[in-house]
């Protein structure tokens, strides 16, 4: 059209808007894109070699979703792409979970054309009503920006803002793409300077002012302790941390959403506190505590054992990514990242006493062969090596994994706050990939290792396909023990809606297409199987996907899961007078 | 509470909540409830058994989705469990499908216990933000009424309300239902009332003054067709319309989400009407008519062969579920259903010329052994029983389908205007479960028939599993042709992003659990072979779950779906100027 011609003409490096937008995420570190294909998305997918990326090509939306989240949590961003309706809506959970829990993805909706939107034609995808947007209305709920793309003069400027957006607040951002403007062009020259990431500085004065509050209290506490949650891992004030910890030396404590942020062989490193569902000793010295520095704090149901945290807020600094609190009083607009940076600086001697040595069971004393949860989780943690990449579900493994001590850099992703079972096999996958590629461009080893229940399996299976597709060399542990146990502690142990229908689990992956030699599968039913695999080099060294069937008692359950679930069944019954 | 039990007082037969929603339920047809269980509706699950109804506990809540979506369309009405967030978005895909195609499902949503929900705890299963509104508000969109309990005095009310615009309207509802209420009493001799699900009667003077309209043209006109869409079906009007085809003797057209409605066996059927994807012959008859009867048509790109049709309004009359129209002129307010009976009533003698034959070729009259479209539709045809319930996907099989003349009384399900691939398997599980309670309940005998593509099939396989679990016995024909064929023929024909794994499809079976002498697979790779597997006993008579992989070739497409695709490219990609 003439006056199309007329807008490129006016471009320096005109390229095409699909081509700007792939180009943005490789630049922002993006390596392959998640998704399926759909017939408003087929044209934008042409694009996607030429920018140099990799596309996945998942089995569905929703494990589509969950992998970004997983690739994101690992590469810092992940880039998905759905189409119209059926695509988008399946792929809700995934990225309501990651707005939830501070996961960027950039999120891609190939769109019907332009005109027919305008229109209101009667399309497939549709709800047949010509309305062409309720589907973004959903999304703006669960995205902290949304480019609904309609106008190419500032198409590209859209996509630069949400891609910040996404980013800065580490959320998930939305960008509609009609598949009659996919081709056409926008200026390429921007593209020779990239996007911002960095973080706004904090206001110099208000930043120090802060810091010297909390010095002040930090310097007049007798006991301080460090207690780090996730918001410290998802707004990447982990190095800041770190250099707390060590430098300071004071005793430090995760809650379960912090996992995996402070290096556990530290000497003053001192375990998981979750109220009552922490390590041993640890609530005593966490909440006996005259000053705690809080950092990324997330006060959910299941990251606090079920609201039984005791400490008190006459005793604690909460570093968050938009505000400090100092007692109660707070001081808003200043980023956690500067003032820990500022605190470490300028912090001096403080006093130090020693927190509770972490527990690391290395079994339990009895002759049985049972593997209990007591039993695994400990001997997991003598097993993971540095490097490691945990993935573990909601279910006893997100419990059970308070009782692992991880060796230093060990990352685990978990999904604590918004808890959607069936996440952690499709965020697996997305993990898995991220690990290859930092090993393909940054020659990092990673193993990945995903744990898993039979009942949450059930509802993302297929994407241990994608991962044998992709040549992924995940090691899966599924936790074979009757049905959704978590769900049994709440409510119903022996309700029949708790059980699931019994697969033949490592069955599955020659049916999804692993080939003979480029898999390998295992039964473990006792203490001493578990031993001898993994003291087995060459299940250790991870050559290709592993899956191990494990086998574990109905009833039993992570001491910190009973104590959350039954809490939970408190909550949600009648509350009597 | 004292308040609560002053309230309980006063009722005549108290009974909880929970059993008054699944005594209504129940009371409505429904006899197998779909979902899975969650923290927020374990304990309401508690009552299914109490109230006669069974639980199906699906693999994840979009197969359960699509499963309420089948069981409703052969049913009459369904109902769906999930819990908040995490459970009700992931299904939330499929209830805009059911809502796009007038599908009545009840979806509840145990929700947090009203206490949470107003004090805005931070509990898992929310965004963090303490907005306990949000995904409400999503389905809000697709569902035609809410019920979001929170006052016991007006929930029984509330529930009736819900359930009833629910069948009326032929759309899902939602309902949620906070946890710690679940248990909390209602007032009970409302059951002694069955809700009303009639449809109000049309006011009669303005039915009469429709019908006499429409009676005038109708005699008027020389060689008047009828063509039976979708809302025939989702609005029950199928009696009607039955009658109405069988008295006129009219030649008689069905658009493909038509299919189904009427009996193929009778004299005057004629074929299916797609504009340019029509069977043989059909397209001509209809649009040189000189007054189309146009019964609950949806004129959706996929159902007219994208936007074929060329029929004029100035020869169409219009029969909806809450209007009619006469060539320009609406008449609002008065439902097809009235007018048509009435029609059929004082008709008279119309002018009747013959339609064309429909075609249901037996072979293509070459010597190949390769099963193609061609081939594989018409075949089927000849294979089908009366009763059977077949269900094609979004893909070949929902254009091959229309080259298949159905026996009497086969129900076809499609969702042609949604258009979610993966729908068809999840749905099949409900269908074939539906045919199961018909024959305990009813006597009645439907073989389960579903007819879908190893791409679509990778979305929800694990639907499969549910099947066997439950004992269900459809025969599953996977058509195995290397990809997402329908998304080849929009654009990418040998474009990676339209492969998919290669999956060994029959051995899922056993994998998911079916045991030894409780299922079949089969292999057919030449229609010699498949001739003799619909030759086949004990295969026909369908006495167990059986699957069927069926391999035809990658680049072959119904004729239909060809056109469709092609005027689907067109219209995605840019005007051209």
């Amino acid at each position: 059209m003439a006056s199309q011609d007329i807008r490129t003409s006016s471009l320096k490096k005109p390229i095409t808007i699909t081509e700007y937008l792939f180009a943005r995420l490789k630049q922002c570190g993006v390596s392959s894109v998640h998704g399926l294909p759909g017939d408003y998305n087929l044209v934008a997918l042409d694009y996607l070699e030429k920018a140099g990326l990799k596309w996945v090509g998942n089995c569905n939306e929703l494990n589509a979703g969950y992998a970004s989240d997983g690739y994101a949590r690992i590469k810092g961003l992940s880039a998905l792409i759905t189409t119209f309706g059926v695509g988008e809506l399946s792929a809700i959970n995934a990225i309501a979970g990651a707005y939830s829990e501070y996961v960027p993805i950039v999120h891609i909706v190939g769109t019907p054309a332009t005109s027919a939107q305008k229109d209101g034609l009667l399309l497939h995808h549709t709800l047949g009503n010509g309305n062409y947007d309720v589907f973004v209305d959903m999304f703006r709920s669960v995205s902290c920006a949304v480019a609904n793309i309609k106008d190419l003069n500032t198409a590209a400027a859209e996509i630069d803002h949400v891609i910040r957006e996404c980013y800065i607040q580490s959320r998930p951002v939305y960008i509609g793409l009609p598949c009659d403007i996919v081709e056409d062009k926008v200026e390429g020259e921007r593209l020779d300077q990239p996007i911002d990431l960095s973080y706004p500085p904090n206001p110099e004065e208000q930043e120090d002012y802060v810091v010297d509050v909390v010095l002040k209290y930090l310097h007049a506490a007798k006991n301080p302790v460090i207690l780090v949650d996730g918001c410290a891992i998802r707004h990447r004030a982990q190095k800041e941390t770190h250099d707390l910890v060590v430098k300071s030396g004071l005793p430090t404590f995760v809650a379960p959403l912090g996992k995996g942020c402070i290096d556990e062989t530290l000497p003053n490193y001192g375990g998981v506190y979750a109220g009552d569902g922490s390590n041993e000793g640890v609530r005593d010295r966490v909440e006996s505590s005259d000053l705690v520095l809080s950092i990324g704090a997330i006060k959910s149901d299941f990251n606090t054992a079920g609201f039984t945290f005791r400490q008190s807020q006459l005793t604690t600094i909460d570093f968050h990514s938009n505000f400090i609190q100092v007692r109660y009083s707070q001081y808003p607009g200043v980023r956690m990242n500067g003032v820990l940076r500022k605190v470490v600086d300028k912090m001096g001697k403080l006093n130090v006493e020693a927190g509770p040595k972490p527990t690391n069971r290395t079994s339990s004393q009895d002759n049985s062969q049972t593997i209990t949860h007591k039993y695994f989780w400990p001997r997991l943690g003598q097993w993971l090596r540095e490097e490691d990449i945990v993935l573990t579900e909601t279910g006893t493994s997100n419990f059970g994994i308070f009782e692992t001590r991880f060796p230093a850099k060990v990352q685990l992703i978990s999904q604590v706050l918004w808890g959607s079972i069936g996440y952690a096999t499709g965020s697996a996958q997305g993990a898995a990939l991220a690990a290859k590629e930092l090993e393909e461009e940054k020659g990092e080893k990673h193993r990945t290792i995903l744990l898993t229940g039979e009942g949450s399996f059930q509802l993302t299976a297929q994407e241990v396909s994608t991962m044998i597709r992709r040549k992924l060399k995940p090691i899966i542990f599924l936790i074979v023990n009757d049905g959704y146990t978590i769900e049994r502690m709440i409510h119903g142990m022996n309700a029949e809606y708790n059980d699931v229908q019994e697969w033949k689990w490592k069955d599955l992956v020659p049916a999804f297409g692993a080939k003979e030699g480029e898999y390998k599968t295992y039964t473990i039913k006792s203490r001493e199987e578990l031993d001898q695999l993994m003291a087995d080099d060459n299940f250790n060294s991870a050559p290709y996907l592993q899956f191990v069937e494990m086998y574990m008692p109905k009833e039993d359950a992570p001491e910190a899961l009973k104590l959350t679930a039954s809490a939970a069944e408190r909550r949600n019954a009648k509350v009597q007078a």
